[in-house]
């Protein structure tokens, strides 16, 4: 049985996802010949820590009480980056919000955990889209992970799929839909009619889009995504400003009805040709791989070796950017001697 | 840097296409730290054996001339099952021709090299549609490792993905196009309204289809290909003959056109949801993911965690079914101490 004591840091949506599948698939996770156990989890205004493990179903429902801080383990004043460096932990996993203008709080985060000798786990893309180089050497150079499944469509697998699964592949282009909310409300758009604004509208009461937009329709989320991909798949030195960015506020529907009678789709398209990376609308055809519908996402990834290969899954949510974490995890685990 | 020595069983198109890539992917595999060095290729007549390794483009020149025997490590009478015992070697590439009937020769060349502790990757389907089980329980009892990521739909990543990236998750149904040269016939029927007739008899001009075509028109080899993903991603004990079977040869047209005009295609899908595994002509909705045309294929797994993921790409080909084998063979040598 190889153990491994993990610590999450930004205690939202994503790290109770994270501590909930910690605790469904305990079972599954053992037979697979792997024991995590849970010793500190990190929020904005204290960390709770046991080095003996906390209790998953307790810890939930504090959480759901908004009453974390009267757990026995929770210390008030201790910062998250201080717990980083000073749990006794294998793999952190840094789950805080995203912003691709800093980085922050999780570029430090991750630069702390790293350069205190911890395998990082991350579906935060801000540090990665900002820092990616700099970050990776840095993990090389403290001989340990820093893998990021969960920042690139949670519910598909890229990156490990890539590593193991395509390995020996070079990849030669990356082309696809990498946000939902943006998908959704095209597709919306396509097949009723409707203008930007309504669909947006419609987005916002089904809590597929945020009160402010912005990060989604303007393609931010996208082309931070692009950024990783083709740094990671494709060993491009590209920052988040390098990519060509447009969105789909200006899109309307004469433009969308135009495109559907000659038998087209106007989809949000991350894509990285030659030295070019760029999120703009583009036509898709009807009948195209890459044309799927509602909250999707899809990812076609050319390789010199097994050609197209076309990925297709949730882009988001609790439990599919859990699992993208957990896999990441288990990969630590299973690669330690 | 990690090494292993290769031996080819079977070298046709497929091993071929090994050699080949073996060859022109030596300097990226190096930089993954992994050297591979080809000691043995063995062929119905004869094998060549050279355990200080074989040169690829020396072999592949005699191969193309039809000359194997001229090669100085040529062993005239030397059987593939006594290369399999005999050779030193750590991974044996079985890739001669499915036989869903028998599974042999290859089900021996599996069973001997797996009992003589040597592991086995293959693109074989047929042992594995037949004794699954046996095969994984000898593995284990031998201590090696037995993959197969080639046997199903060759350019597309589906047992290393769900291993790796999707690990932790459960499988819950397995559905789709399993069979590029039926979908080849089907997507042609569909767009331009011809016979299956007329649409094999193009198939089988263009390479795509075999002049005896039953194998994958009857649905043979889409059987095959699910009694595998049954056995190795939902622990299904399921043997190929218990597979319900109806192939695409009484397809009309009328049928494809009333199925189009209510806005589905006609699709060769194979199934596995609850206990029931079957391969059968199903609707597709147009717009579906799983609608993919010409020879690709397309798998939707329904997991868990991430819920529906779907997969598409190259179904099978010389390059791309090799490209399956070496992922196989890099993470049998990743893996090892």
């Amino acid at each position: 049985m190889k153990e491994a004591r993990v610590m999450i840091v930004g205690f939202g949506v994503v790290g109770e996802g994270v501590a909930e599948v910690l605790d469904s698939k305990k079972k599954q996770l053992e037979k697979l010949g792997v024991k995590l156990s849970l010793v500190a989890v990190c929020e904005k205004d204290g960390c709770i820590v046991d080095e003996k493990g906390i209790g998953v179903s307790e810890l939930l429902k504090l959480k759901k009480a908004g009453e974390l801080q009267k757990h026995s383990g929770w210390k008030k004043k201790m910062r998250s980056v201080d717990a980083i460096r000073e749990v006794d932990c294998d793999i952190v996993v840094e789950v805080t919000p995203t912003n691709v203008e800093s980085g922050e709080p999780g570029l430090t985060h991750i630069a702390t955990a790293l350069d205190s000798k911890k395998h990082v786990v991350t579906s935060n893309k801000g540090p990665l889209a900002l820092k990616f180089s700099e970050l990776v050497e840095k993990a090389e150079k403290n001989n340990v992970e820093l893998k990021y499944e969960a920042t690139v469509c949670g519910g598909m697998p890229v990156f490990n799929m890539v590593e193991n699964a395509l390995a020996s592949n070079e990849i030669k282009s990356i082309k696809g839909i990498l946000n939902g909310t943006t998908n959704f409300i095209l597709s919306r758009m396509h097949e009723t009619g409707v203008t930007f604004e309504v669909a947006l509208k419609e987005a916002k009461e089904m809590g597929i889009a945020e009160e402010k937009p912005d990060y989604d329709v303007k393609g931010i989320d996208a082309a931070a995504k692009i950024t990783i991909l083709a740094n990671a798949l494709m060993g491009r030195k590209l920052a988040y400003k390098d990519v060509k960015r447009v969105g789909i506020e200006e899109i309307i529907p004469e433009g969308i009805a135009l495109a559907k009678k000659s038998g087209f789709a106007i989809k949000l398209i991350g894509e990285i040709t030659g030295d070019k990376a760029s999120v703009s609308p583009q036509l898709i055809p009807l009948g195209h791989p890459l044309n799927v519908g509602g909250t999707l996402n899809a990812l076609m990834l050319e390789t010199d070796l097994a050609k197209e290969v076309i990925v297709i899954g949730r882009g988001a949510g609790k439990i599919e950017t859990a699992s993208a974490i957990i896999s990441d995890v288990l990969e630590i685990v299973k690669s330690r001697k």
